[in-house]
């Protein structure tokens, strides 16, 4: 059913009419995100300008009891952002200002649809840093990292997204704009709502402007590459780097399999040595000093746990040509089909080698191609069940996988997701995790800030 | 209106009669925390073992429509134990078990009544490190820590408690045991319900059971102890440091008022060298060569900012000696008065200079004594408002200069406290910093967990 014109001028009103569309090409490429399974169109996008003329299109969608839906760089890869009940999408795109960068309070004040690779450019420019690294880094914006609260590498030693927001100004459901947190470390002023909307998916309120916790850049880092034959080998060598007491600022693990595809797709077989099972690019940084003692430290764990090989990086051109490997991962990994269940589940890191022993299962049991690779710190690993588009019976062993695979992980003591959310992808899946006592609890929580369902519904909760 | 007789003989039933307290001294024991502003004595005390205990006690409560207050350590500063409604306090005391700390997972699991410092001991005994270093951390505990989101000198580096809780079992009000997060440091799945219950104050859901992140040990320390002619010139030296882009371990400010109560409390002159208006205790922790780098710009840093002196300590004695103005900083005001309201304000730590003169007008205006220390590097600040007992009209000055206090602090963009909460102390201040729609919000989150308000009522929001 389409929206009453009258609507639609309601919110050329709010915003001019120059920020409303309703053509069908806008309405498309407003329906989908990252994940791309199916297009959800709106029923029509709107762009506004700040917290006052949010509210105002929130107040009318309301008494419309019309669904809306927040919008940031739109690559999120659980359908976060994509209008499954249609409706409006607000696309907060113009809203991506650097309102203050305060070296002294080691402070950023940004507009949510600040592009994350851009805020970190700008405070290292004076610096400073902003850790969270998420691998969108160049296109996905700070409020979308806040609303699914975005990893990277370097969350072991730095955190998430969450560790680094210190308030937020946000739009309610029924309108309300809230300050939430504010400019210091410290606040323990009624509950912690900035920590209850990091990671809450856009469903609770619109993030329109966010304070962020910087910490001074450090000034040298230290890359090592590390290979292995076997996951277990390369587990010991993380288990050895945390006994001598070393937090890397990436620890990452890649497999053998998405290490042959990299060699095939760039033709480069010194990325993937022969009989390489594992692969472990290390990195430390901090002061001089510090780092020179902490490499040291990370070279003799990989070599006590029977590394084949240990590179260590002399300048900024080996250092890339280190990280080339993970770089190119995602585009090497559609060489072998274009369609992947990117999956980012998280066990204890103890536990590494029993998930990469349950992938092994899952490659034999359902006959399936599942290069697999992460961050080995945290426990946080992208396994990537591979489907052919057509192949229908894959598609099948492909659903029925990833069940267990989420089963498996949550009797490891782990997480069915670590980076990407729940969103409607794996909304039927989070009974695995979570229990009927806490789903319940959690759509109590939903139903305080938004009574009437109106914002962001079909995500999070299964039907 | 005492409890029925059954209701007590129930209460018994779940714990053993053994651990069913009403007697006079148990009750007048309990009715009160470290605020020490009167007794509210409950009418029954009960110490469960084990979340099915309290589940069951919950349950009773509930169907009896009577008040519960869950208990920790009870050295909460704002009243957040203290059963004001009556009814059952619900003490965790027996609940004080170390689970398990594992080491290759940096992880400890404890139960709420484990002692904060005997945490710390115990993992330091094995190479590692748990930040949160509230005042109190010899005789409060960690369930307790949570609930309030407890701090310390060492957050400005290391975060509060908030940083290091991963997940939680707890008691809901309607009985319900939940499981919250887990033992990774990523997890997306549905709200973030653990640091919702992180500085909920004992308001939404009892907590049983907590799931730590530790850290690696920092092998070195260096301190050091500079003094200053003005609180303006011992800012100007915290922003020096931040400018040299170290974030030291510790950065603690004292001000005149307290060295003097510290000098003739301990009659050690060299503590308060003459006209000493501000005292910085500054201390670096890291791998042996960076401290000695850090230690070197904070030096630096000082000497820019007008020093006056600059001692370093040289061994673990001379340590000691430079943190012991800090340790007897309570002692030494209770020999001023034995009264002090005892508020944790935060201010942008830029601004510093701008609360120092607050508190400058508020002690003219009001005719008071202030003395004034605190976390100058999260510019969270103790302000010490002292009362002579029996001094009525003293007293009234007091009331109104805090009010003045928290009006100040939130036109700073500040907040009304750091560390301390807001229990039934504060309150009725509630409204000076967050927004009626805010505190409506919180208020139907609390309904989401709480629909019958019988878990801790009379807390948070003004009445």
């Amino acid at each position: 059913m389409p929206l009453p014109s009258e609507f639609v001028e309601a919110l050329g009103a709010i915003t001019g009419a120059d920020f409303v569309r309703t053509d069908t090409a806008s309405l498309t490429a407003y329906g989908a995100d990252a994940l791309k399974r199916g297009a959800h169109p709106p029923d029509v996008v709107v762009l506004p300008d700040g917290a006052d003329e949010i509210s105002a299109i929130v107040r009318l969608c309301v008494s419309h009891r019309v669904p809306f839906v927040p919008r940031g760089g739109g690559t999120g890869y659980t359908g976060g952002s994509v209008p499954v009940r249609g409706g409006v999408v607000i696309s907060l795109e113009r809203m991506n200002r650097i309102l203050e960068i305060d070296e002294n309070n080691l402070v950023a004040v940004v507009e949510p649809n600040v592009v994350t690779g851009q805020l970190q450019e700008a405070v290292e420019r004076v610096g400073l840093f902003y850790p969270p690294d998420p691998a969108s880094l160049r296109t996905s914006v700070i409020g979308g990292n806040v609303a699914e609260c975005a990893g990277g590498p370097r969350a072991f030693k730095y955190g998430t997204t969450k560790q680094y927001v210190l308030g937020l100004q946000a739009v309610l459901p029924n309108g309300d704009v809230i300050h939430t947190g504010g400019k210091g470390v410290k606040n323990v002023v009624g509950y912690d709502l900035t920590h209850l909307l990091v990671g809450s998916e856009g469903t609770l309120a619109i993030i329109t402007r966010v304070i962020l916790r910087l910490i001074p850049k450090p000034p040298v880092q230290a890359t090592l590459r590390a290979t292995f034959n076997t996951i277990e080998d390369a587990a010991q060598a993380v288990s050895r780097v945390i006994a001598h007491r070393v937090v890397p600022a990436a620890l990452e693990l890649i497999d053998g399999d998405s290490l042959e595809a990299v060699a095939r797709y760039l033709n480069v077989r010194s990325l993937a040595p022969a009989r390489t099972r594992a692969l472990l690019l290390l990195e430390v940084d901090g002061l001089a000093e510090a780092v020179d003692e902490e490499a040291a430290r990370c070279e003799r764990a990989c070599r006590e746990a029977g590394a084949t090989e240990i590179l260590r990086a002399r300048d900024e051109a080996e250092r890339d040509e280190l990280w080339r490997v993970r770089r190119e991962l995602s585009f090497s990994l559609k060489t072998i089909t274009p369609i992947k269940f990117n999956h980012d589940v998280v066990v204890p890191k103890g536990r590494i080698p029993e998930l990469f022993g349950l992938i092994d299962r899952l490659k034999r049991d359902y006959r399936l191609r599942i290069p697999s690779f992460g961050h080995a710190g945290d426990g946080n690993i992208h396994v990537n069940i591979m489907v052919t588009p057509g192949d229908e019976d894959e598609l099948r062993r492909a659903h029925e996988a990833e069940v267990v695979l989420f089963q498996g992980v949550v009797a490891l003591e782990g997480s069915i997701s670590g980076e990407h959310g729940i969103g409607f992808a794996k909304a039927k899946f989070l009974g695995i995790e979570l229990s009927p006592e806490t789903i319940a609890l959690m759509k109590r929580v939903k139903a305080a800030f938004d009574p009437e369902g109106l914002l962001n519904p079909g995500k999070i909760f299964p039907e």
